[in-house]
Protein backbone atom coordinates (compact mmCIF):
# COMPACT_ATOMS: atom_id res chain seq x y z
CA UNK A 1 0.00 0.00 0.00
CA UNK A 2 1.34 3.34 -0.97
CA UNK A 3 1.19 5.15 2.58
CA UNK A 4 1.97 8.50 1.14
CA UNK A 5 -1.20 8.88 -1.26
CA UNK A 6 -3.47 9.11 2.62
CA UNK A 7 -1.39 11.93 3.78
CA UNK A 8 -2.17 15.67 3.12
CA UNK A 9 0.18 18.12 2.78
CA UNK A 10 -0.86 21.36 4.40
CA UNK A 11 1.54 24.85 4.11
CA UNK A 12 1.93 26.95 6.79
CA UNK A 13 0.85 24.84 9.35
CA UNK A 14 1.27 25.42 12.37
CA UNK A 15 3.57 28.34 11.16
CA UNK A 16 4.70 29.89 7.89
CA UNK A 17 7.09 27.76 5.85
CA UNK A 18 6.03 24.41 7.64
CA UNK A 19 4.72 22.29 5.34
CA UNK A 20 2.81 19.92 7.96
CA UNK A 21 2.25 16.07 7.16
CA UNK A 22 -1.61 16.07 8.13
CA UNK A 23 -2.03 11.84 8.58
CA UNK A 24 -6.22 12.70 8.97
CA UNK A 25 -6.25 11.74 5.72
CA UNK A 26 -4.93 8.38 6.55
CA UNK A 27 -6.54 7.16 9.73
CA UNK A 28 -10.06 8.42 8.03
CA UNK A 29 -9.82 5.26 5.62
CA UNK A 30 -10.30 2.22 7.43
CA UNK A 31 -8.17 0.08 5.40
CA UNK A 32 -4.97 2.18 5.67
CA UNK A 33 -5.71 2.09 9.22
CA UNK A 34 -5.58 -1.27 9.48
CA UNK A 35 -2.56 -1.48 7.02
CA UNK A 36 -0.68 0.74 9.65
CA UNK A 37 -1.27 -1.24 12.67
CA UNK A 38 -0.82 -4.11 11.25
CA UNK A 39 2.74 -3.34 9.70
CA UNK A 40 3.95 -2.03 13.14
CA UNK A 41 2.71 -5.27 15.07
CA UNK A 42 4.10 -7.49 12.63
CA UNK A 43 7.47 -5.86 13.33
CA UNK A 44 7.65 -6.05 17.02
CA UNK A 45 5.71 -9.78 16.64
CA UNK A 46 9.04 -11.44 18.09
CA UNK A 47 10.47 -9.34 20.79
CA UNK A 48 7.84 -10.30 23.63
CA UNK A 49 6.12 -6.51 24.28
CA UNK A 50 5.00 -6.14 27.23
CA UNK A 51 2.97 -2.70 26.89
CA UNK A 52 3.09 0.01 24.59
CA UNK A 53 3.45 3.90 25.45
CA UNK A 54 2.06 6.44 23.36
CA UNK A 55 2.35 10.72 23.96
CA UNK A 56 -0.48 12.70 24.09
CA UNK A 57 -2.51 13.10 21.66
CA UNK A 58 -2.03 11.80 18.26
CA UNK A 59 0.77 8.72 19.45
CA UNK A 60 -2.94 8.09 21.56
CA UNK A 61 -4.56 7.13 18.30
CA UNK A 62 -1.60 5.06 17.43
CA UNK A 63 -0.33 3.34 20.22
CA UNK A 64 -3.75 2.17 21.66
CA UNK A 65 -4.72 0.56 18.21
CA UNK A 66 -1.60 -1.10 18.17
CA UNK A 67 -1.80 -2.71 21.80
CA UNK A 68 -5.07 -3.34 20.99
CA UNK A 69 -3.80 -5.75 18.18
CA UNK A 70 -0.91 -6.88 20.18
CA UNK A 71 -2.77 -8.07 23.05
CA UNK A 72 -1.05 -6.04 25.50
CA UNK A 73 -1.31 -2.83 27.82
CA UNK A 74 -1.24 0.96 26.56
CA UNK A 75 0.24 3.30 28.80
CA UNK A 76 -0.06 7.16 28.08
CA UNK A 77 2.40 10.01 28.63
CA UNK A 78 0.72 13.60 29.12
CA UNK A 79 1.53 16.91 29.48
CA UNK A 80 2.17 18.00 32.94
CA UNK A 81 -1.12 18.18 35.17
CA UNK A 82 -3.49 15.90 33.17
CA UNK A 83 -2.19 12.49 34.18
CA UNK A 84 -4.15 11.91 38.05
CA UNK A 85 -2.20 9.70 39.70
CA UNK A 86 1.55 10.22 41.22
CA UNK A 87 4.10 11.23 37.98
CA UNK A 88 7.75 11.69 36.79
CA UNK A 89 8.25 13.94 34.66
CA UNK A 90 10.69 14.93 31.61
CA UNK A 91 11.72 18.40 30.11
CA UNK A 92 12.70 18.86 26.46
CA UNK A 93 13.83 21.46 24.09
CA UNK A 94 12.06 23.29 21.61
CA UNK A 95 12.95 25.42 18.72
CA UNK A 96 11.76 28.29 21.61
CA UNK A 97 11.63 27.45 24.90
CA UNK A 98 11.08 23.97 26.90
CA UNK A 99 7.97 21.76 27.04
CA UNK A 100 7.20 18.53 29.29
CA UNK A 101 5.54 15.40 29.83
CA UNK A 102 4.71 13.19 32.64
CA UNK A 103 4.00 9.25 32.80
CA UNK A 104 2.37 7.71 35.96
CA UNK A 105 5.22 6.72 38.24
CA UNK A 106 3.52 3.04 38.57
CA UNK A 107 2.70 3.18 34.88
CA UNK A 108 5.93 0.21 34.02
CA UNK A 109 7.32 -2.33 35.97
CA UNK A 110 11.43 -2.81 35.67
CA UNK A 111 12.42 -5.14 32.77
CA UNK A 112 9.32 -5.05 30.69
CA UNK A 113 9.50 -4.57 27.16
CA UNK A 114 8.46 -1.55 26.23
CA UNK A 115 7.38 -0.07 22.02
CA UNK A 116 7.43 3.01 22.37
CA UNK A 117 4.95 4.73 19.21
CA UNK A 118 4.34 7.96 18.37
CA UNK A 119 2.83 9.29 14.73
CA UNK A 120 5.73 11.44 13.59
CA UNK A 121 9.43 11.72 14.00
CA UNK A 122 10.63 15.14 13.48
CA UNK A 123 13.50 16.68 15.70
CA UNK A 124 13.34 13.91 18.33
CA UNK A 125 13.03 16.01 21.01
CA UNK A 126 9.40 14.73 22.32
CA UNK A 127 10.86 10.78 21.74
CA UNK A 128 13.96 11.85 23.74
CA UNK A 129 11.96 12.57 26.60
CA UNK A 130 10.06 9.40 26.49
CA UNK A 131 12.85 7.37 26.29
CA UNK A 132 14.06 8.98 29.64
CA UNK A 133 10.98 8.66 31.28
CA UNK A 134 10.61 4.63 30.09
CA UNK A 135 14.26 4.24 31.18
CA UNK A 136 13.77 6.09 34.47
CA UNK A 137 10.94 3.46 35.59
CA UNK A 138 13.43 0.82 34.46
CA UNK A 139 11.79 -0.19 30.97
CA UNK A 140 13.71 -1.97 28.45
CA UNK A 141 12.93 0.04 25.09
CA UNK A 142 12.28 -2.45 22.70
CA UNK A 143 11.52 0.03 19.56
CA UNK A 144 10.46 3.34 18.86
CA UNK A 145 8.27 3.34 15.68
CA UNK A 146 6.37 6.28 13.73
CA UNK A 147 4.00 6.66 11.05
CA UNK A 148 6.33 9.29 9.71
CA UNK A 149 9.73 9.72 9.94
CA UNK A 150 11.20 13.59 8.33
CA UNK A 151 14.82 12.03 7.81
CA UNK A 152 15.95 15.83 7.08
CA UNK A 153 15.93 16.72 10.80
CA UNK A 154 17.84 13.74 11.82
CA UNK A 155 15.85 13.13 15.08
CA UNK A 156 17.80 9.87 15.01
CA UNK A 157 20.37 11.79 16.80
CA UNK A 158 18.59 12.47 20.35
CA UNK A 159 17.57 8.65 20.30
CA UNK A 160 21.10 7.06 19.95
CA UNK A 161 21.04 3.11 20.56
CA UNK A 162 17.27 2.96 19.80
CA UNK A 163 15.54 0.90 16.92
CA UNK A 164 13.56 3.39 14.72
CA UNK A 165 11.23 1.74 13.06
CA UNK A 166 8.71 3.97 10.43
CA UNK A 167 6.41 3.28 7.67
CA UNK A 168 6.53 6.70 5.70
CA UNK A 169 9.94 8.69 4.76
CA UNK A 170 10.49 12.07 3.51
CA UNK B 1 -15.08 -9.32 33.04
CA UNK B 2 -15.30 -6.77 36.43
CA UNK B 3 -14.34 -3.81 35.14
CA UNK B 4 -14.92 -1.53 37.81
CA UNK B 5 -11.88 -3.46 39.58
CA UNK B 6 -9.76 -1.88 36.89
CA UNK B 7 -11.05 1.49 37.56
CA UNK B 8 -8.68 3.37 40.21
CA UNK B 9 -10.26 6.46 42.63
CA UNK B 10 -8.19 9.81 42.35
CA UNK B 11 -9.78 11.78 45.51
CA UNK B 12 -9.60 15.90 44.86
CA UNK B 13 -8.65 16.11 40.98
CA UNK B 14 -8.37 17.73 39.30
CA UNK B 15 -9.92 19.72 41.98
CA UNK B 16 -10.86 19.36 45.72
CA UNK B 17 -14.04 17.27 46.38
CA UNK B 18 -14.05 15.33 43.27
CA UNK B 19 -13.27 11.49 42.93
CA UNK B 20 -11.51 11.12 39.46
CA UNK B 21 -12.35 7.79 37.77
CA UNK B 22 -8.85 6.80 36.57
CA UNK B 23 -9.01 4.70 33.73
CA UNK B 24 -4.99 3.79 32.95
CA UNK B 25 -5.15 1.27 35.11
CA UNK B 26 -7.44 -0.55 33.11
CA UNK B 27 -5.93 0.72 29.47
CA UNK B 28 -2.57 -1.15 31.18
CA UNK B 29 -3.81 -3.98 31.52
CA UNK B 30 -4.11 -5.89 27.87
CA UNK B 31 -6.72 -8.46 28.75
CA UNK B 32 -9.25 -5.14 29.91
CA UNK B 33 -8.70 -3.26 26.68
CA UNK B 34 -9.00 -5.91 24.58
CA UNK B 35 -12.48 -6.45 26.29
CA UNK B 36 -13.04 -2.69 26.57
CA UNK B 37 -13.19 -2.84 22.63
CA UNK B 38 -14.17 -5.98 22.00
CA UNK B 39 -17.82 -5.30 23.72
CA UNK B 40 -18.40 -1.98 22.05
CA UNK B 41 -17.97 -3.62 19.21
CA UNK B 42 -19.92 -6.02 19.73
CA UNK B 43 -22.90 -3.60 20.34
CA UNK B 44 -22.94 -1.79 17.55
CA UNK B 45 -21.90 -5.10 15.07
CA UNK B 46 -25.06 -5.16 12.64
CA UNK B 47 -25.11 -1.26 12.49
CA UNK B 48 -22.74 -0.58 9.66
CA UNK B 49 -20.48 2.03 11.30
CA UNK B 50 -18.77 4.11 8.55
CA UNK B 51 -16.07 6.13 10.67
CA UNK B 52 -15.54 6.12 14.35
CA UNK B 53 -15.13 9.48 15.99
CA UNK B 54 -13.47 10.34 19.01
CA UNK B 55 -12.76 13.31 21.16
CA UNK B 56 -9.37 14.76 22.42
CA UNK B 57 -7.62 13.00 24.47
CA UNK B 58 -8.66 10.30 25.85
CA UNK B 59 -11.60 9.57 23.22
CA UNK B 60 -8.42 8.81 20.89
CA UNK B 61 -7.24 6.31 22.79
CA UNK B 62 -11.02 4.23 22.60
CA UNK B 63 -11.79 5.53 19.38
CA UNK B 64 -8.67 4.78 17.84
CA UNK B 65 -8.47 0.82 18.95
CA UNK B 66 -12.39 0.26 18.08
CA UNK B 67 -12.21 1.83 14.56
CA UNK B 68 -9.55 -0.37 14.36
CA UNK B 69 -11.34 -3.45 15.52
CA UNK B 70 -14.52 -2.44 13.33
CA UNK B 71 -12.25 -2.26 10.15
CA UNK B 72 -13.32 1.63 9.38
CA UNK B 73 -11.96 5.06 9.75
CA UNK B 74 -11.57 7.27 12.33
CA UNK B 75 -12.41 10.39 13.14
CA UNK B 76 -10.64 13.25 15.48
CA UNK B 77 -12.04 16.31 16.99
CA UNK B 78 -9.43 18.53 18.55
CA UNK B 79 -9.32 21.66 20.62
CA UNK B 80 -8.94 24.57 18.52
CA UNK B 81 -5.96 25.24 16.73
CA UNK B 82 -4.99 21.89 16.84
CA UNK B 83 -6.51 20.18 13.42
CA UNK B 84 -4.45 21.84 10.60
CA UNK B 85 -7.12 21.96 7.66
CA UNK B 86 -10.21 23.84 7.64
CA UNK B 87 -12.98 23.18 10.26
CA UNK B 88 -16.04 24.09 12.13
CA UNK B 89 -16.25 24.37 15.43
CA UNK B 90 -18.84 23.83 18.24
CA UNK B 91 -18.71 25.76 21.62
CA UNK B 92 -19.93 24.64 25.12
CA UNK B 93 -20.58 25.53 28.80
CA UNK B 94 -18.41 24.35 31.44
CA UNK B 95 -18.89 25.11 35.14
CA UNK B 96 -16.97 28.27 34.94
CA UNK B 97 -17.25 30.00 31.54
CA UNK B 98 -16.78 27.75 28.33
CA UNK B 99 -15.00 25.27 25.75
CA UNK B 100 -14.81 24.89 22.30
CA UNK B 101 -13.86 21.97 19.88
CA UNK B 102 -13.11 21.32 16.13
CA UNK B 103 -13.74 18.57 13.29
CA UNK B 104 -12.31 18.47 9.77
CA UNK B 105 -15.14 20.12 7.76
CA UNK B 106 -14.30 17.51 5.09
CA UNK B 107 -14.22 14.59 7.41
CA UNK B 108 -17.54 13.50 7.28
CA UNK B 109 -19.89 12.57 3.98
CA UNK B 110 -23.13 13.06 4.17
CA UNK B 111 -25.48 9.94 5.05
CA UNK B 112 -22.40 8.44 6.58
CA UNK B 113 -23.10 6.46 9.81
CA UNK B 114 -21.12 7.74 12.67
CA UNK B 115 -20.09 6.18 15.93
CA UNK B 116 -19.50 8.76 18.55
CA UNK B 117 -16.85 7.38 21.42
CA UNK B 118 -15.23 8.50 24.66
CA UNK B 119 -14.06 7.48 27.74
CA UNK B 120 -16.63 9.18 30.59
CA UNK B 121 -19.96 10.32 30.25
CA UNK B 122 -20.61 13.48 33.40
CA UNK B 123 -22.53 16.29 32.00
CA UNK B 124 -22.41 15.24 28.59
CA UNK B 125 -21.50 18.77 27.51
CA UNK B 126 -18.70 17.48 24.86
CA UNK B 127 -20.80 14.96 23.75
CA UNK B 128 -23.16 17.33 23.03
CA UNK B 129 -20.76 19.14 21.21
CA UNK B 130 -19.65 16.60 19.26
CA UNK B 131 -23.37 15.12 18.05
CA UNK B 132 -23.37 19.06 16.80
CA UNK B 133 -20.53 18.80 14.68
CA UNK B 134 -21.17 15.67 13.20
CA UNK B 135 -25.12 16.92 12.65
CA UNK B 136 -23.79 19.56 10.51
CA UNK B 137 -21.34 17.79 8.51
CA UNK B 138 -24.31 15.64 7.70
CA UNK B 139 -23.14 12.67 9.62
CA UNK B 140 -25.74 10.04 11.03
CA UNK B 141 -25.13 9.33 14.66
CA UNK B 142 -25.83 5.58 14.98
CA UNK B 143 -24.68 5.61 18.59
CA UNK B 144 -22.42 7.35 21.39
CA UNK B 145 -20.62 4.61 23.58
CA UNK B 146 -18.35 5.29 26.54
CA UNK B 147 -16.22 3.00 28.95
CA UNK B 148 -17.77 5.13 32.50
CA UNK B 149 -21.26 6.49 32.66
CA UNK B 150 -21.75 9.04 35.66
CA UNK B 151 -25.15 8.65 35.93
CA UNK B 152 -26.17 10.70 39.39
CA UNK B 153 -24.33 13.31 36.67
CA UNK B 154 -27.50 13.01 34.73
CA UNK B 155 -25.24 13.59 31.14
CA UNK B 156 -28.25 11.94 28.92
CA UNK B 157 -30.24 14.56 29.14
CA UNK B 158 -27.80 16.72 27.16
CA UNK B 159 -28.19 13.67 24.30
CA UNK B 160 -31.86 13.93 23.77
CA UNK B 161 -32.65 11.04 21.04
CA UNK B 162 -29.36 9.68 20.84
CA UNK B 163 -28.36 5.79 21.92
CA UNK B 164 -26.34 5.86 24.49
CA UNK B 165 -24.29 2.61 25.47
CA UNK B 166 -21.39 2.72 28.12
CA UNK B 167 -19.55 -0.78 30.21
CA UNK B 168 -19.28 0.58 33.78
CA UNK B 169 -22.07 3.20 35.51
CA UNK B 170 -21.78 4.85 38.64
Amino acid sequence: MDLKKYIRDIPDFPKKGIIFKDITTLLINGKALKYVINKMAEQYKNDKIDAVVGVESRGFIVGSALAYKMGVGFIPIRKPGKLPYKTIKATYALEYGTDSIEIHEDAIKPSQNILIVDDLLATGGTAGAVVELVSKLGGNIAGIAFIIELSFLNGKDKLPGQKIFSLIQY
